[in-house]
């Protein structure tokens, strides 16, 4: 393996000067630049990005602790963040915790050890007293999740508004007994959700019947059992708010195989807008999150945590969104609400 | 923050004693054990995992580098790897390099730096010999991607027989003009799926048509742009292989726009067998990757290299591979082939 001190013997040139040229360093000549590289090339010598990183103290890296990698949403998430560290000239790592709570602390543990200079979290499977104490090694941001109790930069989606607006175009096109799809209760991006919901209802004096209420609700195959139980009801609802575009293709491809028809016997409004959305007979109405805006906002919030090292100021940044009205609830043309 | 000195004096016990607590040391009473997790508790110390893991020279993580999170091969790859990396009592971090080469180097860095145990590749975007010399530093173990010039470990598919089959099928039911697209042409699997893809031609006399040819088609949106393009076409093929679920669902999805029938007037084979296949109407006819075997293989492996620091010896794994054969293809009854 190449040394620092053989590219200099090959550059004819000292070791100083060819550590000048691999930081950057001003004063050395485009000349000497170059014969350095040459040598580097000719070698295979990869800087010690370690020796460097120890000398400045920093990673350059950020930890992302998302669910699953293989929901589209924090998919979409994940990819926004990765760009935006980018432009940072920061490396993002993904972290996936498979809903387990055991596995979101032992993440968090990257800042302890130094592994990463930041850590970001889009879901919160444990108390906020068992994670602040990170927060002495480095600074986390909440991204897409959020705590009243927390105490540091947290960067959201107004979700309250989501599940009103989805909801109230529902009552809109008449439907009175609304089923109601919701992933992770604990969450309050769920909560939020769900309070949207109920004052849709509430405004017209429209009850929420329990047993059209399916809680931990996140895949395709999820959807498919949520329509058929909805299909063995006596008293079957109309409309459903399924809280996710994967549920909302399930519920559908089950709703095809049973007979029922979509829109005319089951609107379906599904939440993120992936590209399934469009892709589908019928097209799914959904609610578009604006998940590139806050991926760049919670990072650039990171930077300013890592660049002024104040970890333990709170500051919250809420996004607004628009529902995007397609044919799984309405065979008129398509509109947008903002 | 509490330290290590401040749980000892709460538990009144010696600071080796609470460090023998710490490392689940035999020879601690169990009295003793229950007023130093007492005294952790009250603090809310957490013992110092960076000196653990500088004692046993161990991270206990491994970096999976991939091209894009949001391509659902690599969505369940990387699921399927973590799984695989939880059973070992690793944790496992994501890098996404979204075709970047200098990414990836970027991320091989960690190697280096020791921020982990062993990297797993999945694709090569740089040439072998740039990739070697991080072997010095730690384990890398080719999964999915393989390269005969790498002397490592790497598990992979038959892909040669994945393009050979599909484009046999479409061969039996009579087509003759087949259009091909495939993703990163520089990539091993692109080749062998090509040559498969090629081998089924030559064997039945057929010509490709160098025009339905379309290298780097990745997305739902590329897979919308080439069915624009083959429709443009006097001389249209009858049937397409397009190397990837999400652009089969592209093609099928515009072709419904331009009313061309799927598969009366234009099969479609995707490949990975994603949940989508199921979804569209017509259902999509796939190539199945065994993509949880393969993850568990490769962790496997990567175990071992890490146990007998054998770094630098080849070793290849081949799994096999089917065709599910769907509607897009065949307005016959399914049929599996192995």
């Amino acid at each position: 393996m190449a040394t620092i001190e053989d590219v200099a013997k090959l550059a004819g040139l000292s070791r100083t000067t060819v550590s000048r040229v691999i930081n950057n360093h001003p004063y050395v000549s485009e000349a000497k630049k170059q014969l350095v590289i040459e040598a580097m090339k000719q070698l295979g010598y990869v800087p010690n990005s370690s020796a460097r990183s120890l000398r400045n103290q920093k990673t350059e890296m950020i930890a992302v602790i998302i669910p699953r990698v293989m929901n589209p949403f924090f998919g979409q998430l994940v990819e926004s963040l990765e760009i935006a560290a980018s432009e940072y000239h920061y490396q993002l790592i993904v972290c996936q915790t498979l809903y387990s709570a055991k596995k979101e602390l032992d993440y968090l543990n990257l800042l302890k050890t130094k592994q990463v200079d930041g850590v970001i979290l889009t879901t919160l499977l444990n108390d906020w007293k068992q994670i602040e104490p990170f927060l002495d090694y480095g600074p986390i941001v909440l991204c897409n999740e959020y705590d009243q109790k927390a105490n540091i930069p947290m960067v959201h989606i107004d979700q309250e508004y989501g599940g009103y607006v989805a909801t109230t175009h529902l009552i809109d096109q008449g439907h009175m007994r609304i089923a109601y799809c919701c992933g992770n209760i604990k969450s309050n991006v769920t909560k939020a959700r769900e309070k949207g919901f109920r004052k849709a209802h509430s405004e017209h004096g429209l009850q929420i019947d329990p047993k059209l209420v399916f809680q931990n609700v996140f895949t395709f195959e999820d959807g498919k059992k949520v329509l058929q139980k909805l299909a063995a009801l006596d008293n079957r609802p109309t409309a459903i708010f399924t809280g996710s575009d994967e549920v909302a293709a399930g519920v559908i491809s089950e709703a095809k195989k049973l007979g029922i028809d979509v829109p005319t016997q089951l609107a379906v409004v599904g939440y993120d807008n992936q590209a399934i959305t469009e892709l589908l007979d019928p097209m799914i109405t959904t609610v578009h999150q604006p998940v590139k805006e806050m991926a760049h906002k919670a990072m650039n919030v990171m930077m300013n945590q890592i660049k002024y090292k104040n970890y333990k100021t709170k500051e919250v940044y809420q996004l607004p969104l628009s529902l995007i009205i397609r044919n799984s609830t309405c065979l008129k043309s398509p509109e947008r609400l903002n």
